[in-house]
Order: structure tokens, then C-alpha cells, then sequence
């Protein structure tokens, strides 16, 4: 299945008019508007491959039809969205759920659909047949030390498979943790956690990172030994200028001042980048913007600001990746839905007056400062979006297309109406 | 597997000096003592029959050995529970997960046992195979009629399999909700909810309940239809004196007063009972007890004095069941370790000064107030525990025996090690 | 200090052009466009006399200049806020801090800036000056029949003063509640609580109502005596049709889904309306719209459902007023950003495609009811809500037009720059 | 008001035949019973200043009688407190509300009651009368530097202050934060923050401490700058090795796992000490252990471990005060109640079996290392901690002693029934 570029023409064909009217208007008052297209268009957000099909949660998953059975389809999933959005030109895989026996092969086939492999990822929180020990207690902060081995082992042989690919990161997320008061030495688990990230580190090539993910709770409900980003700094700082530390949205305790974290992170040279979703109680993983659009205009401010300070290159410098579940919603679609909202809250915070901003706040006018903030997110900026998608090719309204060329029942002819993805 | 009763007088044997020395000790101090130990000896605790198995979450389960691979296998592990704390007198099933295929048989095995059936639960938040409609977008609220029936009619036919069991209840949680702003009409979803409720309600013998259990979130992450007490306590008035409110500990928003919303719903006569567990982010279904053990207590401390103020029976006018998971425990070492830190907090209620709290209430006398409500939680009442258990058979140290007897090496002797119970 | 209307029309005039590019193309997308701009128009949203001076926190407060230093001086700042925005035509008193000694001339003032009385708030949970008993420990649930009744008492003279003003509702917010375990008796507490009600309920006028708000915590933190939408709507049931539940936004916990709430209290006919705010942790009072916009749509877009649902007026059939604290801003300044904001949210929840909506909820096509609820969203609705305000007579940037008018300098003027007004 | 010593002694007599018939019991149980005793006697916490007023909210305010008038008096209610639970050996001054203007003569009255003093508090939360310029938007993170040299100067004024009456540290919480996005720089507000730190840092006497505590909302409702434990170690770090971070329980996000930092500070060397309280909510200033007592002994559990194993003094190597608010309650009994809370905590955290502990971590037995924290737990050491209590001449139940001896009837005797000591 692959969607045709004169698909995607027709289908801009008939919104052409509307759309210019749409983009006229507001380019009108965007005073960088070159600026912000050029950087709308570099923009790319990757797809990890086990976001191809339905999620589900610990009471069930009510599978769609159509997932992808092989990491080939999950690949021909992500050509579609990059087809649709030209927004999501990279895949991260998830070792062992996608073993790319054939590396080569599955370069070129990532290739012939504009696709490049970013961060691979290494699983520690289950444990697959034939494992010969078990991460019921852990994985790198384990007690017994044959465990530790068995995961450092694993996730070398993860950035083996990511360097056959051309990936130059290690996505490192631990469910280690404890369910019960006593259960752990904190400290401990944490002196063997940063033990094994050493050895790790170690085996990392010259120009490859290892992004070191945080979250407080979940699958442990007790204690989590990288927990917040206190702690995950506290290990990046240990490991060296390889080690930065990663932000999932849904990572956080209740009422968490996300923003704040991510500007200190970047202040500090230590933002690795982000797994994008949304929540409203906990890691719900929903569609991102979904449920607080502002929040992420929020730290995409911090970011454009933040980089910016830095001289950072907003599409490169960074990792920006979608980690979502789809329990309710077609995968594709809710990646499609997921991309356009990130892609808003950057525009928004592209067209940030930073200049009105800083004096604002060098005055404390608060209430201006609030103005010039909402100024920007109160603007409907979807038409810069979709120009700067159009002239990549792309869909001028991705979802609506993809229900036009009706993919799904074109995979679901292909793959049968029962098939089951790997993931969670 | 049974144990057998001369097996625990041995384990008693060892403890009884230690035991004896200690209890007088408490006992002296109580002066409602024969009571006490009444109270403790009448009261039961169910035993869920989903919760015999290693649990999980999302990211994987770990399975433990020797699980039961049937629902006679799990009424043997509760057998086993209840010979060791002499507190757990019956089981609660799941339909579809324990269907009583003959029902007659199954009575009589729980017999056997000490074992009665408490009441039975639906689930309508899984599909089933060969299940017609599917459950993906809820069940009793769902805005099809066509799926509403299906579930009205399990709901009906698992009341059939618990009036052949002599169960009385049936208890109802919907996982009916939404994970997106917009999927739902909040008050369609309601009214359609009420309208299926009514159905079953109908349905019920005369001497049943329907307990209706309210739950803020997951498995769905933006609303559930029946999401907090207010919510559940609407539904039960609305159909009559048969529903009521049943709590579960770990089904809250951060910060929630529980005591206080248990106090109420004994006031309106409308508390069904308790799904007992321990949390300490959301819904973690953790050992009772393990997590906040005066929370424990103070829900009980409103208890007893609720109850007494409406002449309610403590053993047998609220229904009592464990509902947690166990995820790295023995499920059997986890449900003792519930059931002792229920008794504990019970215990403590029972021996809390009333009259002095009364009037410590009426003086606005703070300090006293809490002197006294924690004079009673200071106390150490695990002697009185353990001699209500050992004057009916019980253990006085119940998971130490259970390890000392070898009960789960039998088990895995018996059903294997890689066995896997029904269940999340 | 008023705000000549001449003034109003100058500062307009230089923003016309362009405003009137910006709502033709707005309004050339909105079907409804009569009905939207004049249900805007129609809408007013109370301010409440508590919120023309600098709020502040247990740890201080920092007072601006020129803050009004009696009920005069509100109703005046109040009438500088209507003649800019033309949504804020009355007034909310506070007894003790607003006593009106003489009724007719106080109307007669606030009828000369457009303004009427809305709802009346009486005040026990602080201690007045020459007041007999103490509130320290609750008022209308006190242990105490004496406090209840001067609480009661003190309801019923700010009815008598509602009643002078032309209100029609008494607003009930009690702080009661405890700070410690075993302080309270939750059953009797509700009790006594329902009993006063029961008194004030006696004594309202018959075309008066009586608004029961709720509230988690603060200034008690371990319970409040009414502590959530169950508790209220329990009293406002128990008491009869006048009562019903006020919803304040920040009176709740982390992560509760408000908009629920609302759908279900419109649908039993008990909701009262609105103290809007916003917040991030708890009651922090913040600028409507300032944290979360997103709820506050998603708010409105049940009300604007629910209340069509029920053929309800959107203006006049539940009561709408900010509750709020100025502790960094101009008050004026900030209940312009709060209005504009109400006003924003109200005017996308009226251009949701209502048919496209339920359409999609019918089909639990997931994924197109979220891109219907973003679509009204998404959309820059500000010349909408503009152009309504313009066609009264209002300023097409309200908050601009107050500084260049340098209103606040001229209150400073007037009333110095060391005033304090009555308040938080 | 002095209370002697013999009526301490007449007041003991009573129960001293019930303690020692408790203390034998329990005290047969404790293998290492002299070294508890001996660290129990050891344990002092200080008592701030500002804790023996009645505390408010932002709503009022319900003081009591007889509280202090002065930094004398309120040097009297700690000698008070000490007398009664020997366990409070020092005062913690908050400047600029208790400036000792003639150091000697407090340092000699405080000796006489057994006091010294503790760290000195810094105040740049609140304006002072006559001070040059505000707070109101921040202080050492504040955009002006003339603001944050003034807070600077503050801080070293402090120091000196604290200099003169022999303290060694300087304990600085800042309210430093925003209300609304937009409103500061993140990055520049941490950056102001450390370079003002660091000229304070440079003031320190050679063998001074700087505590640094972090809280992550109130009295700023958006952001706090330095809101987490991360952020406090980041600045500690940066500053040197007499800087560390201050831990108040109270200032933590919904659900935190307070006792996993704690130990990680501990393993960091960076833990400067506790400001204790309890909380339901957010920085609810309740009694110590009023709450959630569990949660305090896992602190203190973590507490004992892991200063043992960096061979620390447990009495005098961090800070331990009590940071409260009595909004309530009178506040000698509720200080009262805290330090028994604490030293309770701190009981069961001795007699914890550390090697049964170790081994059952060593072998992943989660049941038996649970069964071993909550054995400590519900051991009831009440008649421990009032054993080292009585032997330094202490009361056996101080409360009930201090209201015997009608302390607070004599205090307002003597101060009359009006007064309000300064404070929150």
C-alpha cells in the first residue's frame, strides 16, 4: 500500500481555493512568515513502529483490522503518514518487537518511501521466551548482578541493530521499580542502574547519544527508580556528555510544571528531546493536544526560546518523537491528528512577538505578557501548517484524505480484518 | 491441596508462650474485650476469584507458579486461605472468567472448605470470543440499543449463575467511558446507562442487590460514565432500594477524603461495601494496607461508628472483598497480608473511646480528638487479631505457616510452573 | 471616574479597519452568524465586589494603587469594566464587606454605569469585628445550635439586603470543614449543615434561589463539610426545587473532569452556574482562561449542548460571575482578560457543528468528533466576540483602550495610591 | 511561666507504674534497647519562631490567647516545650519578625530554659514597612538587579543575626515564581537565582551552611523557581559544598515518593534537612503525623539506613524542625504532638531488623521485606520514646501534663486573651 503523489493532488485539488483564502489572511500577519514555513517544513516528528496498531490497557485491547504483521508494514504504515503529512520522515524501532534481521533490505525499504531510522529503543520491562532471566525485579538496578549483565547485554545489542540502520541513539526507558514500601534500597537501585548505564555507555559509538527516559509510576506503583527528571539528570551528569535525558509528556505526577523542566533541561545542555502524547490522570498516552493544547504551545515557547538562546537547530538538535497508545482510534489517523497538533502549538510559538515578550517581562507586565502569549495560540495558524505541508507534497488535510483513498480498507484487504500488531 | 488443621496446631504450637504473653498484655487494656474478639471472629473478608493469579499491567505479567487453572483449583487456594486465617468464608466469581459449568458440584467443593458465594460480577469490559457486539465503546451506556441488550443479557444470565450458587448480589463495574473530548454525550451516556441498570434491576431475585462501583478513570482516560460516588449514588437512588454505592479504595481522584464519602453513603443507607486494596497514584491495586494504613483505619473508624448509629450488623449488612492485584507477590502470601491488615484496622476501630470522642467532637477539643482516634491506632491490636483467629482454627502467624507448610511448592508440584490463572 | 463613551468610540475607531477585515473572514465561515453575535451580545458575566481590589496569600500581599475604599467606588470600577466591554452589567455584593446602608441610592448609582445586583454572598468564615460567637470552628454545621443559628441569621439579613439590591439569589459558600482526623463527625456535620440550610431555604422570597457551592479544601485540609458536586447536589435535592449546586472551577481536585460534572447537574436540573477562575494546583484564582483553555471550552461546550438540550436561555437561566485573585495584576486589567476569555470560550462552543457532532458520536467515529470539537476551537473567534462588543458600544480591545485611556492613573489620582479595598 | 520541674515530677508519678508495666513489655522485644534509647534521648527538633501564634489562611485568621508578644515570649513557649518533652532544644528565628536586638541578652535568656538556636530564616516573601523596593514579583530570582541586591544584603544580614546568636546555618525558602505563563524567563530566573545565591554563599562563615528549599506553588500559582528537588540540588551544586537542599514535607506535587528523594540526597550528601508537617492536600501545614503517619516512618525508615551507612550522627548531622501552621489548635500542644509524632516515627525506624531487611532485598522476597517494615511499624514504642523522654526529666504524656499544670490559663493570665504573635 502506498499513496500515490497525484492521490494526494487531487484530493489538495478540490481545497486549493479555500485554503489560499485561509493562508492570504493570516500569512498577512506574520511578519517571518519565509521564516516560519522554512521551519515548518524541516519539522519532522518520528513514528515509532509500535504505534502501528491498537493499543490497549491492562483490562483488554480491542484490536482494529489491517495492523501491520511484520516490521515491512509497519514501515509501509509510516511511508502513508509520511506521504500524507511530510512531517514524519523517520521510524524508531523497538528491540525485540522488530528485530530487522535483514538491515540493508529494510534501509532501502525505508528509503524508497523517504523514511530514515531514528532512535532505537531497547525493552528490559518484559520478558521474551527463551530469556534466560527474568526482569520481574528489574533490569539494570536488578540486585543480581547476572541480571544487570543479561539487560546491559540486550541493550548493546540494541545499538548494534540502530548502527545497521543508521540510528545514532539509544532510547533507554526503565519500568525498574517497586511496588511496596521495603521492597528496594533506593539508593542502591540507583548506584546499580547508573552502574549498568556506564557499561552501556561505553559501547556507545563515537557520535551516538543515549537518552535516559523518566516517569514516576507505572508498571511500578510504589517507586520508580528513574523517576523524575531530577533523577534521570542526576545519571545523565554522572554518564557524560553522551547522556541527556528524555521527556514523555505523561511522564509527570499531577498539576507538573512541564515547561519549567523542559527550559532547565535545555539551560543545562541536557534535553535529549520528547516522546509526544497527551494525558489528563496519568500515562494515558492519548492523541497529542488532545486534551491540553496549551500546555504544549507552552513548552514548545520554552523550546523555540530555549534553542533559540542556545543556537540550536529547531528540526535537528532535539528528539521529537510520538509515543501514544490508539485503544479507540485508527492508528493512523490518530498519528495524523497527533503530527498536526504538534506542528500547530510550533507554529503558534514560531509567531511569538519575542521582542514585545521580553520587554514585558523585564517590566513585570504580567498582563501584557499574557496578551503577547495568547496573542500567538489564540491565532488560527492551521493555514501555515497546511502551506508549508502543500509545498512539500503533502496533504492539505492529511485525515480527510486518508479517508478519501480509503487506506485502511485497502489494508485491511491486504492484511485481513483480524490481524494483531506487535506493541502494547 | 488442603491444610490440613493439626498442621496449623503445629505451627500454633511454636508461637503459642509469645502469643499468650502478648495478648494479655493488649488485653488488659481493652475493655470491651470479649466483644472485640466477637466482632474479629465474625468478620469475613471475600476473596475475589480473579485474584488467586499473578497480575499484570500493560507492559507484561510475570507469571508466578503453581496458579490455578481452573475455578475449582481457585476455590482450593481459597481453601487454603481461609483454613490459614480463618477470615475469608467465601469467594466471589467472574462471569465469563469462572463459569460454574454445574453449579451443585462447585457448592459442594466450596463447602467442603468453609466457603460460601458472595456476589457475583459481570464483565462487560472485554469481548469475548465469539462475542457478537463488540464492548470497544462501552456496554450499558453504549449509544447502540443492540450492544446495551447484549450487555443487559449478560448481566441477567451471570444473576442465573449466582442464584445457583446462593450468591445475593451482583456487582457492576462499567469501564464505560471515553478517552477523547467530544466522543460522548455525557448525559446521553448517563440516561442510557440508567435505562440498561433498569433492566437489570428488574431482573434481580427479591432478596438481591446490585452493587453499582464508581470509577475515575482507566481503562478509559478522558471520562467514565460512572466516575465518582455522586455519580453512582444518582444511579442507585434513581433505581430504588435495591442498588447501592460500592467503594473500591483505589477508584479516586489525588487527595480524595474517602472516610467522608463513606460516612455519607452509610447515612443515605446506600453503601453496598468495599473493594479493599491499597494505592498510591491511581488504581494500583496494591496489598491493603501497604501503602496507607491509617487511611485504612480511618475508613473503618467511620465505619463502626456509622453502622453502630443505623444498628447495622459489621459482618454481615456491607459487603467485604479484596480487589488488588499481584503483580509481584504470591497471590495467596498477598491476600493474607490483605486480609490481617483489614483486621488490624478493624480491631483498632472497635477499641477507639467513643464516648470521649464524642465529647472531645462536642467541645471542639482538636487535640483530644486526635489523641484519642490515635491512642486506638497506636495501639498494637495484632494480638487480639491473632486470637480470634486461633480460637477458630486459624494461625496465628498466617503467612509464615503458609511458608513453613510449603503450600506453594505443593501447588507447583501439582498444577506446574508455568500455569496461568484467568484474570487481568 | 467613568468612561465617556466618546473615549470608547476614539479608541476604536483606529483599530476598524482592520477589525473589519478580520471578522468578515471570520464571519464568512460562521452559519449562524445573527444568532452567534447575538446570543455574544446577550451575555453578561458578573463581577463580583471582592475583585476590584489586589487579592493576596497567606504570605502577603502586595496592594496596587487607586483600589476602590467603599461600595461606591466598586460599583464605579465595575462600571468602567461595562462601558469597555459591555459583558459585565452587574454587580455581586459581599456581606460584611459591601453592606449597602442605603439600598435605593446605591441602585440608583449602579443603574447610572448600566449595572443591576446579581446574587448576594454571605460571609462565616471569618469572624467580624463585635460578632458573639466564633466561626473557628464552622458556622451552619457548627456542634453548636447557637453558632448555626447566627450563621442562619446572618443568611437571612443578606437576603433582607439581596432583596433591597433586586437580587434573587443568595450564594452559600461555607469554608466549615475540619483539619484533623477525628475533629468531625462527617454524618452530623452534614446534618446540621442540612438543617440550617433547611432555616435560610425557609426564609428565601419566592422568586429567590439559594446556590450551594462546593469545595475539596482550603481553609480546612483534612474535610470540607461540603466538599464536592455530590454533597451539594445531595443538600440541593434534600432541600427543594430553589436549590441547586454552584460550580466553582477551582474548587476541585487534581485531574477531575468539570465538564461531566456540568453535563450531568444541567440534566437533573440543579446547576446554578458559575464562579469561573482558573488554576493549576488548587483554588489558586487565576485569570479565567489563563491555564487551560481548552476545559473552559470543552465547559462550554456542554453548557451550550445541555442548555439547548433543556430549551434554556443562555444569558439569563444560570448564573454566571468570576471568582477570582488579583494578586499580580491590575484587577480591572485582569477581569477585562477573564470576560474576554469567558466570551471566547462561549463563542467556539457556539459555532460546533452540532449535527457533524452527533452524527459522529452516533458512529463512535472517535477521530471525526475530536476534529470537530478542534475545528470551533481551532478557529480565532476574537473578531466574533469583537464585533458583538462593538455593536454595543463597547471597546474593540478592551484591555488597550483602559490603558490608553489611563484609567488607573486617574483612580490613583482620585483615591490615592495606598488604598486597600475590603477582600481576600 | 516556667514549668518545674517538680510538678513535671508529680505529674509522672501518676502513670509511673502504668509506663513501666508498657515499657517492659515492649522493651523485652528490642535487641538493641540502650542504643535506642540513648539516640531517642539524643533527638532534638527545633521549634521555629514563628509556630507558637495561631497560624491563618488567606480567609482570616482565629487566634488564640496568651500567645507571645515577643521573640522573649515566645523564647518562654519553646522553654515550655522542652521542659515538657525534652526533645526540643532550640529555636529557629525568622527575621525581620523576631530580630534579636541585643543578641547576648536572648542568648542567655534562651540558655536558661535549655535553648540554643537553630538556622536563621530569611523573609523576601513580604514587604516590609519602610522597605526601598517590593517583592512583589520576586526577589533574588527578580529581573531588577537592585531588587535582588537587596535581598542579597537581606540574606547577609540574616547570617549576621544568626552569627551573633551562634546558629550555623542559614535556611532560605524563596516564594520567588509566576502566577500566569508568559510572565518570566524560566531560564533567566534560575539564573538571577544562583548568581544572588552565590554572593550569599560567599558571606557564609567558614563553618555555615546554606539550606536551600524548593516548593512548587504557593504563594505563585504558575511556577515557583525553585519548585522541586531537582532544581534545589541543581543550585547546591553549582554553589558548593556548604549549600544542600531543604526538605518540607509539605512541598511536594500529589503523590510524590518523598521518602525515595530523601534518600537520594542522603546518597548525594546534599540533604540538608526537613521542615516537618503533614499534608492531605498541598502545603496544609498540619500536625506532624496527623495524616499519614505511615509515610513519615518510611522517611525516617530511609532516614536511619542511609546515615548509618554514611556513618552520620543522627542527631546532629542534618536539620530537623517542625514547620507548621495551628489554625486550630493551641500551638504548644500541637508542637507537641509533631515532635511525639517524630520521635515515634524515628522509634520504628531503630528497631527496624536491618539484616532480615537486607536479606529479604537481596532474594526479591517483597512479602517477607514488607512483613518487616510494617512489624517495626505496628510495634507500639510509645513507651520507648516516653522511656528516653522520662530519663531526661521530661513528661511522660506532655500534653497531658501541659494542660494539668493549665500552662495556656496561666500564659494568657499573664499575656491577656487578645494578643497576636507575628507570623503567617
Amino acid at each position: 500500500m502506498k499513496v500515490e503523489q497525484f492521490k494526494i493532488d487531487e484530493s489538495n485539488h478540490q481545497h486549493k481555493n479555500e485554503h489560499q483564502r485561509k493562508f492570504d489572511y493570516v500569512a498577512a500577519d506574520v511578519a517571518n512568515l519565509d521564516e516560519v514555513l522554512q521551519k515548518l517544513a524541516a519539522f519532522n516528528i518520528t513514528i515509532p513502529s509500535w504505534a502501528l496498531g491498537t493499543g490497549g490497557t491492562r483490562f483488554g485491547r480491542f484490536s482494529g483490522g489491517g495492523e501491520p504483521r511484520s516490521l515491512e508494514e509497519k514501515i509501509e504504515d509510516v511511508g502513508v503518514i509520511h506521504a500524507l503529512n511530510r512531517s514524519s520522515d523517520s521510524v524508531s524501532l523497538h528491540i525485540p518487537w522488530d528485530i530487522p534481521e535483514n538491515a540493508a533490505s529494510i534501509k532501502a525499504l525505508a528509503a524508497q518511501v523517504g523514511l530514515r531510522f531514528d532512535a532505537v529503543n531497547s525493552n528490559t520491562f518484559q520478558d521474551q521466551k527463551d530469556q534466560q532471566l527474568s526482569y520481574k525485579f528489574g533490569s539494570l538496578h536488578h540486585v543480581d548482578k547476572a541480571v544487570r549483565k543479561q539487560a546491559v547485554e540486550h541493550n548493546i545489542q540494541v545499538i548494534k541493530y540502530g548502527v545497521e540502520l543508521g540510528s545514532n541513539a539509544l532510547s533507554v526507558w526503565l519500568s525498574d521499580g517497586s511496588n511496596f514500601p521495603g521492597q528496594l534500597n533506593f539508593r542502591k537501585a540507583f548506584q546499580n542502574t547508573l552502574e549498568s548505564l556506564k557499561e552501556i555507555y561505553e559501547a556507545l559509538p563515537d557520535d551516538w547519544k543515549v537518552w535516559v527516559e523518566y516517569k514516576p509510576y507505572e508498571p511500578n506503583f510504589y517507586s520508580t527508580t528513574i523517576g523524575d527528571w531530577g533523577q534521570s539528570l542526576l545519571l545523565a551528569n554522572k554518564l557524560g556528555a553522551k547522556a541527556s535525558t528524555l521527556v514523555d509528556l505523561g511522564h509527570h505526577l499531577p498539576n507538573t510544571n512541564i515547561e519549567q523542566i523542559v527550559a532547565l533541561l535545555l539551560m543545562e545542555g541536557k534535553l535529549a528531546g520528547f516522546h509526544f502524547n497527551d494525558s489528563k490522570y496519568g500515562d494515558d498516552d492519548l492523541t497529542v493536544g488532545s486534551i491540553n493544547p496549551y500546555q504544549l504551545y507552552l513548552i514548545f515557547n520554552e523550546l523555540v526560546e530555549g534553542m533559540d538562546a542556545r543556537g540550536m537547530n529547531h528540526a535537528k538538535d532535539l528528539g521529537w518523537m510520538i509515543d501514544a497508545s490508539h485503544n479507540v482510534k485508527d492508528p493512523v489517523e490518530d498519528l495524523l491528528q497527533s503530527v498536526e497538533a504538534i506542528k500547530i502549538a510550533y507554529a503558534q510559538a514560531l509567531i511569538v512577538d519575542r521582542a514585545a515578550l521580553l520587554e514585558a517581562q523585564n517590566n513585570n507586565d504580567v498582563v501584557r505578557a499574557q496578551e503577547i502569549i495568547q496573542e500567538a495560540y489564540r491565532t488560527d495558524v492551521r493555514p501555515l501548517v497546511a502551506e508549508a505541508r502543500l509545498r512539500q507534497g503533502g496533504a492539505l488535510k492529511p485525515v480527510e484524505a486518508y479517508r478519501q483513498l480509503a487506506v485502511r480498507e485497502e489494508l485491511i484487504k491486504e492484511r485481513g480484518s483480524k490481524t494483531v500488531a506487535t506493541g502494547l
